[in-house]
């Protein structure tokens, strides 16, 4: 069965990337993610398909029925998929690299305002997820907590008295937690100052990872910072801690912001104006380099050195250009010279429209 | 005494870069220099300051009587000009970097045309030069040697019926001349071609050279081609040979041209996209990325991908953007950062107005 949900979600922007009025601009998004496996079944990598299934039907029953704090869910197995689907929810960020590998029995469940999903078969039986835009980790933790709470009334959750949640892999044993920010940090970056700084939160026992999580470079000067450890310590105490570490980062990179500003303004505007040149005349555009300019550009807007580039559709604009949403749009599949060729002409269209918009 | 002709001189644009229609583009500009010595007196650096001055009245008194083919000449002593005219002086072209760093006895004579210049007293008592645009090595012989045999009729030369012409280098000794030509060879440098290509023409019996002449490195894809010996072979038929290496060069330019337009077309479009992009929105450019990005110009301007950029006013915006000329617009000394950001100031001045002057 083809859930209706999908082809609905791919083609609206990514929710996570909206406004968030007031808060500090370093933090672009935050998660919240629980791990947790259904009583009396092994975990994924011992279970057997006809035990996955199993899971995978008790879980989407679960959610089939409007829980706490969120809508109905739209539940669709990995083999349903199209590789470009896939593409698209790695993109969005609504299912890891691993599951998107993964065949029958593993699938994702998304609830209608797209912040809470639930991966199923992943590493565990459910990684129940919470992302919501810009510092929003009580929020994160809100909805995921109020999906697992539900969940857990209609499922037994192996869970152990003395370790707490059990998962398949021991890092996760305790509170089952990890909680995320991205961060966007190019001015720490101009600065030299990424290194030390992120040195710094990892010795705080946070873990400093690329944009696209375990495996991805640092690319565009976005990171993500999470809590390594999830045991022996409340998910408030970790909460309250990452809140703490992500607000050293995003005064540092204020800092570095001001610093720049005042000393070295003209080279400022020069690596924006120089980013700007490039996805304003570019004919061939690989992705790490529209990440890189597109970081530039979003500091440059928040800076006010653009006043005719707006930030939410510069986000918007950098989930675009990623391989399968680019391909997406160009309905047919690309080579990496067609994407980049593809990937040229949005951003040459992205920053015109920006630029007759406001009468240059 | 000042001579009126150079402050007029100094605000004009340069006249080697006038468009020479029908002409292959490859060839910026020729140039015949001849090396001369007044008979019975000693060379420059065996001279002196009485000898140099009575070599600098005499040619200045041959010079103040119109010549063939040359109008009257504006005479100056380098003690008259002032740092920053030196400097233009060398942009322009009309003196090398040693004469500039010379004293009294030294000078510079250049007629109104400003095509045909001698400098006196530097290496030798006369370099008669004729500086023409695009492929003009007859037209700049024909003018060099109009002025050798007035001068010639006026003064006695050192001459050896042996050796030829006598001078104070015996890499010049012969016809003293030396022929050279600017060529712009960026589809060669992006296809890798320029090393072979300049190693051919260097065992041809062909110096090869930057921009600036001597000791000036190879930026923005220009070159210098010029003749090694004066010795042992007529003016003519070393003409004959530049000309045909030059002809040489310019087709594997062409060719290259054409292969990227055929095979790397938008490849070729980045390149000259990223180059736009740097000049039109740079707040900080050091000469040398200008020059790059004007050569990358360039090329798309005759190529036919930049019709909003024209060739003639980007030939003289190379020019303009040079440290001298860059300080005499701005009307004031600037340091190293003050003209790269001024520098950056013209360059989006220059492309705004050609793009507003279409419309864009």
């Amino acid at each position: 069965m083809r859930a209706e949900g999908f082809p609905k979600i791919f083609a609206s922007p990514v929710r996570w990337l909206r406004p968030a009025p007031g808060k500090p601009l370093v933090v672009v998004s935050s998660r919240v993610r629980l791990a947790r496996n259904l009583n009396g079944l092994p975990f994924p990598n011992r279970a057997t398909l006809a035990q996955r299934r199993e899971v995978w039907n008790r879980i989407c029953a679960a959610l089939g029925r409007p829980s706490a704090g969120s809508g109905a869910f739209a539940c669709m197995e990995m083999t349903e998929f199209s590789d470009l689907e896939k593409q698209l929810l790695v993109e969005r960020r609504l299912s890891s690299r691993e599951l998107v590998r993964m065949g029958a029995g593993s699938g994702i469940a998304v609830d209608a305002s797209e912040r809470v999903s639930v991966m199923v078969n992943e590493e565990d039986h459910l990684r129940i997820q919470a992302l919501v835009p810009g510092a929003g980790l009580n929020e994160a933790w809100r909805l995921a907590d109020g999906l697992d709470s539900a969940l857990g009334r209609r499922r037994t959750f192996a869970y152990d008295p003395q370790l707490g949640y059990l998962t398949a892999c021991p890092s996760n044993v305790g509170t089952g937690m990890r909680a995320s920010v991205m961060l966007h940090t190019p001015a720490l970056a101009m600065s030299a100052q990424v290194e030390p700084v992120m040195r710094g939160a990892n010795e705080l026992g946070f873990t400093v990872r690329g944009m696209l999580g375990e495996g991805s470079g640092a690319v565009g000067n976005f990171f993500q910072i999470s809590n390594q450890s999830t045991l022996g310590e409340d998910e408030r105490v970790i909460l309250r801690r990452l809140r703490a570490a992500v607000l050293r980062i995003s005064h540092a990179e204020e800092a570095a912001r001001e610093a720049l500003a005042d000393g070295r303004r003209l080279w400022l505007c020069d690596q924006v104006g120089q980013a700007y040149g490039r996805l304003r005349h570019a004919y061939l555009l690989p992705s790490q380099e529209a990440l890189n300019a597109v970081s530039f550009l979003l500091l440059g807007c928040e800076m006010g050195l653009l006043p005719r580039v707006r930030r939410t559709p510069l986000l918007r604009f950098m989930v675009t250009v990623q391989a399968g949403h680019l391909q997406r749009r160009a309905g047919s599949v690309l080579d990496e010279a067609g994407r980049d060729a593809y990937r040229a002409a949005l951003a040459r269209a992205f920053l015109t429209g920006a630029e007759e918009k406001e009468g240059v």
